[in-house]
């Protein structure tokens, strides 16, 4: 499958070099989810999960913000009228986002500026990379709206992240961590200036772009798999995942570069 | 139930504000816990439960001092001469204070000035919040008296807080982390002159008794719930648990009050 | 069993007051590792479960430094050889080595000084305390012969030792770490001048070889034990584990040490 052709209907989408660059864009509002956006995004990291022209993924907002969350009057409003199983299927919808982020087998590169709020934090916690800027403002806000900090899985994300400590002060205030706290805490991997943050990204993501793609996405997949695993079970299950890689043929290109001398040119298979 | 006319036997007992003060009052000895102290503390943050009238819990000690673990006279030395069945009576009964601590609703803030060893350290590490101060000296010192650092659930919780490789510097040698280096590592949210430190952490404490209370109960439990799940099971158990939030009186007044443009006064329902 | 005279075949051997030091030594090439010499680490380290006279262990490099990881020459052209069955007995292998450093009962103390790269990273992240230089350069570099990060449990401890983003990036990127970085993220816990390394490292490993013997064993025992269980189950589990602690001798001589005012002297039993 290729999607190299996919036209967005609730953000911006484009490829180019293997790097897929998804654009939140309504700057007028920072940038809110709707359930529309939602949707498309779950479905569109699905698709990732068999597109063979998209190697990683930046995810980045317009106008200087990365992501404001939930909009307050498109989907805060309609959720207080629903009944239970109707909010229990758009939580899950939420969840399955998160899911098909960490499923794909894409690097995924956040480019984090301004407001990062509520589900927009969510998205900068669920990718691999995270690139902020000394003005980013991430906040994990949904007690604000009287809700829990237990959304899209931020209780077992964040603590891992940052500590347990420290995500439980964020997720009980709902309090605001600027980019350079966020950089001493491992939450951001690197700040940039807000005019580079997203060439900054960009040039990451086509790095992790050159591959190992293959291994790349074992890496991506072990992370995820290992989750809750005792740790002579993930021993063993890295002997067999790097097993897998060791019959790649890129694991035979980086070794003939090598004893070449010459940068190695992955592949993929 | 409620607790406003609790009457403590081993500790000073406030309620103010529905904040709870719990405060360590042996300040002579730096606040040592006794046989009857740890069974008091477990029965109480067992109450908490189902207390009615507590949204939040301070801990503290009196005198400059958190506390200085198991009293050497009154619980190292008579542990010395019992059969094996009454030792685990007693290493159960610390641990069942720990799960009352981790299974109580209120999110449980620490003042810690001074000396906070062995036990003390556990119950500082077993809150939710952690306010220190730069003389706070946190020291895990089981080793000292002969015995592992895995007391109370330190080996899983202090990796969770401040990384595996530092918890296990401290948990094997039992040396002292100084304020500024638990700041760092992140152990305390949060450092504050000794004359302040409880007036600053009831302050956060009164914030949090604010609520949203069923929903940081549920940030609380689901803490405590996902410890050990895989990364997907977390997100539909934060699917269900958030949903539940969602049909709660004070997620309809928060958004209320955001049409309104005011600040949302939540009841608890 | 004791190791006093064991003769070490591919690299060496040294035992003193108890405390024993491996120190990988092929200089001229940064001390790789080759088949032959992980299988005499792992069989080592599974002899160490037994082993009565060493009571800590130094990992150390020879010649300013600490591992160059698997030889290119050595292992990464055969593997690049071999079918799939074969493929996999080596990963098992590499993984049994980590297995064999975590189930042995002594404290491992890595002196991590110049290249530690590769397998040698793993084997610094694999030992319980780490001390580095400023000069230290560790680098999780599989991706750089087209393989994944998941290698020797990598996926699983090195979020455990800072972060799982700040994993991420180290893991997909190969890129160095140095010994500042590794000490502000919690990977090393000092940082020492290359001349003073590996006798710091001895001074800890000696400090930890006074005991106590059995709980020090048990502190690691239960790190591992407790890596992916439910906090409840952690602190029955670590009731039990105490509770044996508190049946040893080495617990009554502390107590009767402190009660004469003396420093006490642990015997292991």
């Amino acid at each position: 499958m290729k999607l190299a052709s996919y036209q967005a209907q609730h953000f911006l989408w484009q490829l180019e070099e293997a790097v897929a660059t998804i654009t939140l864009n309504r700057p007028e509002r920072k940038n809110p989810l709707t359930f529309e956006s939602y949707a498309e995004l779950r479905d569109l990291f699905r698709a990732l999960q068999y597109a063979e022209d998209v190697r990683a993924v930046v995810l980045c907002g317009a106008g200087g913000n990365f992501c404001s969350g939930g909009d307050v009057h498109e989907i805060i409003g309609p959720l207080t009228q629903m009944p239970m199983p109707r909010l229990l299927a758009f939580t899950r919808m939420t969840g399955d986002l998160v899911k098909a982020m960490r499923a794909c087998p894409q690097p995924i590169v956040s480019a984090v500026d301004g407001v990062c709020a509520g589900a927009g934090a969510i998205l900068a916690m669920a990718s691999d990379i995270r690139f902020g800027t000394p003005q980013s403002k991430t906040a994990f806000l949904f007690n604000r709206v009287g809700l829990a900090g237990c959304d899209m899985g931020a209780c077992a994300m964040l603590p891992r992240i940052i500590g347990q400590g420290r995500a439980a002060e964020l997720l009980y205030t709902g309090r605001v961590m600027m980019g350079e706290e966020g950089l001493a805490w491992g939450f951001f991997n690197r700040l940039c200036e807000p005019q580079e943050l997203l060439e900054e990204a960009r040039k990451f993501a086509r790095m992790l772009a050159q591959g190992p793609t293959f291994a790349h996405a074992m890496t991506k997949k072990m992370l995820h798999q290992e989750w809750s695993m005792g740790l002579d079970e993930a021993i063993e299950a890295e002997a067999q995942a790097q097993a897998l890689c060791m019959a790649t043929q890129d694991f035979q290109r980086a070794y003939r570069a090598f004893v070449a001398k010459k940068k190695p040119v992955f592949e993929g298979d």
